[in-house]
């Protein structure tokens, strides 16, 4: 039974308790100081005294844990805070037959347990997106008939550690991810197990999408996803939730990434504000003491007063909070948003193009780094691979005008293409992929009418704006313009919109201090997330998603 | 007048226009194609028109702007769309000997500027932590008395974009930090004025913070935390807090670096909350449609939650929000939260020691790569090194009981020393720095009366807790713990400090659900910063920083 791994951690040579702040190296020695040692040697003798009764309980504890172990196959206890053993757990994902014969010790789920006869137990033991095959074998004097009764009645869901030997399998196991091997058990404890009935199975949950209850699978439920994030605890365990939510934190690396490498500093701006700001209608109001606050829409206001402040180039990822009564596949009451902001030279170009550069990386890196996760997803999320423009010929730009006439030449009617509404930003997409085959563009020069009082006219033709919005499968996922950085045109662009300047005398401020020409953008990550591998769902890309009906859990 | 510098950005070729979607390949042509094409060929033939007449219009209006400023040296055009030179701007960092005689061009503030005579103006130019000494001269049919007098009015704080001839200065110039050369200009537009008084000078801002009004100064105005924060976006350009929120930054990136090293991953979890968390007390309430809503005082029941659902070790950077009506120096509304949790295998410790190291490659970190702006703010705020300990002694690590006793002998009263108040911790620090010359130290087993409900009890001795807090110059900055991962205990637990488990469904359920045993703990962004450079105040660590009193800037 002794690991023939080596161990990570030393075990503990010393008593597992907190190690004494005393003994330490102290100035020359005063009256006090004499005093104040006797006290320590009498506190270190009773601390050693303390230890080494410490120290016999736990041999003791650990005696009786290991018959406990193996006569009953029992529970830890709930928090092993006493006893360190530095034994090392290893990942399922490193079973291997390079492991045969070794015995080694994993904490996993247990995904099911099926008695074959009174004799032996199969377990499918899962860890995170990695399975493997379990055995548990009548053996005299070593495995009885209650132990096998006992872990073939462990319910599923429930964690335990298992100690068991590499073997070795016959023949590939297709029901475990791990299928060269499997683990024949010397010991089995219950760490966790349920206080509840399981809402679904994880099984269940990470079937594909598209599946039917059929007659060959009469047990198959399949999950809606309303049951889904009311249980989402349950729900991010499958395979695909795993790899969804490494994606997610993927793509905020890739982010941060570009952008430091383009000199741009990570900026923290508050999210309670004075006053309710961009646009009155769709901001939640807080109460603030004897007062009221509002939770920032975004961070626009305080990236452009960091440029304000000389900051040049900033970044930030962070919540931001829409009090839009919408229910949609692609809306949610919170979500985060990957904002920049940086200083123009010469022309509202240059933000544009480092915008598409970051999604090029962006995208170039998921499929670099996350193939593994991304054809993990695709197998309960069939779709089309996402595409994008490489080459010298870059990604694909044009203007709103040029957005209209392609919807014209597709049988839109001109007069209701004001503005571009989802239905047929969505029959671009469709559009633009059959002519160009890309999924990924760019629309510039959007009207001044449709952008908020902060964009920036272009300077020949005031009733267009230097501002363009940047879609992935017919959506939008970034939204961005050079910004009014001269106080008075701000003010006058306010007016227009029915805003009074008063209202953000602070914001405003920052202009009328001197502030270089600016632009940036922001970006929904949950949005890309979905979008690149096609969830249909903004809520699938979320951890804990928020939705005017959902605050929980 | 050529610019000799290669050009990071070629001249634009084509007429600054939207690129055209047109032109693309296509597939097979066809009848309606075919008329596609010809309605195409109409369109290309009417954008070249205009590109033709756009680029007339562009060089009389470039040849028109040369007139402008080499004859009045005026205000730049409030926006560049049209045209887009592609010349590289020289960081006036970069501004050295070795450029001698050659002509650059800088975007940067009028940090002072002052006529000698009528013949000459010094400028002194500002690009965030970096100053460059400029001159503009009086010289027949190029730079005009007008134009002399034009530079010598530009007011503080103005942006200007400034062409010059570099120079090799005679002697140091001690007022910038380029001190071997200076700007022989030869052409300066305003690119951004002020419409405003500024309420102080950025010099002013920057001195030390000891220093007082002296006679040798008379000028010199003290400028006071109130002041600063109600006019923050002048206030954050002096060249402290440039670095101070570069080091913000640093810290964010060097905990992240750390934790991905270590298997962790990053989460995002919602702010909005269905139910007051944690305790009711000080949390603050959103309107939230036809209902209402929290804000989460910590990510701490969402990343306990991502570990029942198997993210094994995450972590997680955003904002969280606290209601207490308190002014001191180290609390705000809303700060940064650095938070993370992790499966335990065998013991807490795992968590505490993974911490330490954390702190440790955050403090080496920060003095390896960002001494420089380490060094910047010391200027203003001096302060004592802070200090660790390096070496296999490791961090100083004691009991919460050991810590009174330390206190005891310093002569407070045991009897008021249930719990360490923030008098005593700072006495406690000054204890500890003195006796074992640290800065950094962790306190171990709190007493469970004054942990948490969801802190995990010694399985020993339950009135004390398997949790801590990691301590810098006598202020907590870290507070964590193992948690209760049974659900019944976490019931029982709530029960006894008041709450109803009901009311917290949603998180006892994801323990319901089968959770392994999991520790970890909450830094404080803004207190690390503050503390590590002793900034003596907590708004200073924050870019627009919010408290019971103030929501703006």
């Amino acid at each position: 039974m002794a690991d023939p791994q080596p161990s990570q951690q030393p075990p503990s040579q010393d008593p597992p308790q907190v190690p004494a702040a005393d003994g330490e190296a102290s100035k020359g020695p005063s009256k006090s100081e004499l005093k104040k040692r006797a006290k320590e040697e009498e506190k270190a003798r009773k601390a050693a005294e303390k230890a080494a009764k410490q120290a016999e309980l736990d041999a003791q504890k650990a005696a009786a844990d290991v018959d406990f172990a193996t006569e009953f196959y029992g529970k830890l206890p709930l928090n092993q805070s006493q006893s360190r053993p530095g034994r090392k757990r290893t990942p399922v994902a490193c079973l291997s037959p390079d492991l045969d014969g070794q015995t080694v010790l994993v904490r996993a789920r247990v995904q099911a347990s099926r008695a074959q006869g009174s004799k032996m137990v199969f377990l499918n033991l899962r860890q995170r997106s990695d399975s493997v095959q379990a055995l548990l074998i009548l053996a005299q004097g070593k495995v009885s008939k209650q132990m096998i009764k006992w872990a073939a009645g462990l319910q599923t869901e429930s964690i335990v550690l298992a100690e068991g030997v590499v073997k070795k399998a016959p023949e590939p196991i297709n029901s475990a991810t791990v299928q060269d091997v499997e683990l024949h058990l010397t010991q089995l404890h219950l760490i966790s197990g349920l206080d509840t009935k399981l809402p679904f199975t994880v099984e269940d949950a990470n079937r594909p999408e598209q599946t039917q209850q059929t007659e060959e699978d009469p047990e198959y439920k399949r999950v809606l996803l309303d049951t889904r994030l009311n249980n989402r605890v349950v729900d991010l365990r499958t395979e695909t939730n795993q790899a969804v939510f490494k994606l997610q934190a993927g793509i905020g690396s890739l982010f941060r990434e570009f952008l430091e490498g383009q000199g741009f500093i990570e900026i923290h701006s508050p999210k309670l504000q004075g006053a309710a700001t961009e646009s009155g209608a769709s901001v939640f109001e807080v109460s603030y003491f004897k007062g009221k606050a509002f939770l920032a829409q975004s961070p626009q206001l305080a990236k452009q007063m960091a440029i304000a402040a000389d900051f040049e180039r900033v970044y930030e990822i962070g919540p931001v909070f829409r009090a839009e009564n919408s229910n949609t596949h692609r809306h949610m009451t919170e979500f985060i948003g990957l904002d920049l902001e940086m200083a123009i030279e010469e022309h509202y170009h240059e933000v544009m193009e480092l915008l598409d550069g970051l999604f090029l990386h962006m995208f170039r890196g998921l499929r670099q780094r996350y193939a593994k996760e991304i054809d993990t997803v695709r197998k309960q999320f069939p779709a089309d691979e996402f595409k994008w423009r490489e080459g010298p010929e870059g990604t694909l730009k044009f203007s709103f005008k040029q957005a209209v006439d392609l919807l014209v030449d597709d049988g839109v009617p001109r007069e209701k293409l004001d503005d571009i509404d989802t239905e047929n930003e969505k029959r671009l997409g469709r559009i633009v992929r059959a002519k160009y085959d890309t999924d990924y563009y760019i629309i510039d020069k959007f009207p001044m009418a449709l952008r908020p009082f902060y964009t920036m006219p272009d300077s020949e033709d005031p009733t267009v704006s230097n501002s363009y919005d940047f879609f992935m499968r017919g959506e939008e996922i970034l939204s961005g313009a050079q910004r009014v950085h001269d106080a008075a045109l701000l003010a006058e662009q306010m007016r227009q919109k029915g805003i009074n300047p008063e209202s953000m005398k602070p914001y405003l401020q920052a202009f009328q201090l001197g502030c270089p020409p600016h632009g940036g953008g922001g970006i929904g990550l949950e949005r890309v997330l979905m979008l690149f591998l096609e969830l249909n769902n903004i809520r699938r890309a979320s951890l804990f998603p928020r939705d005017p009906k959902r605050l929980e859990p």
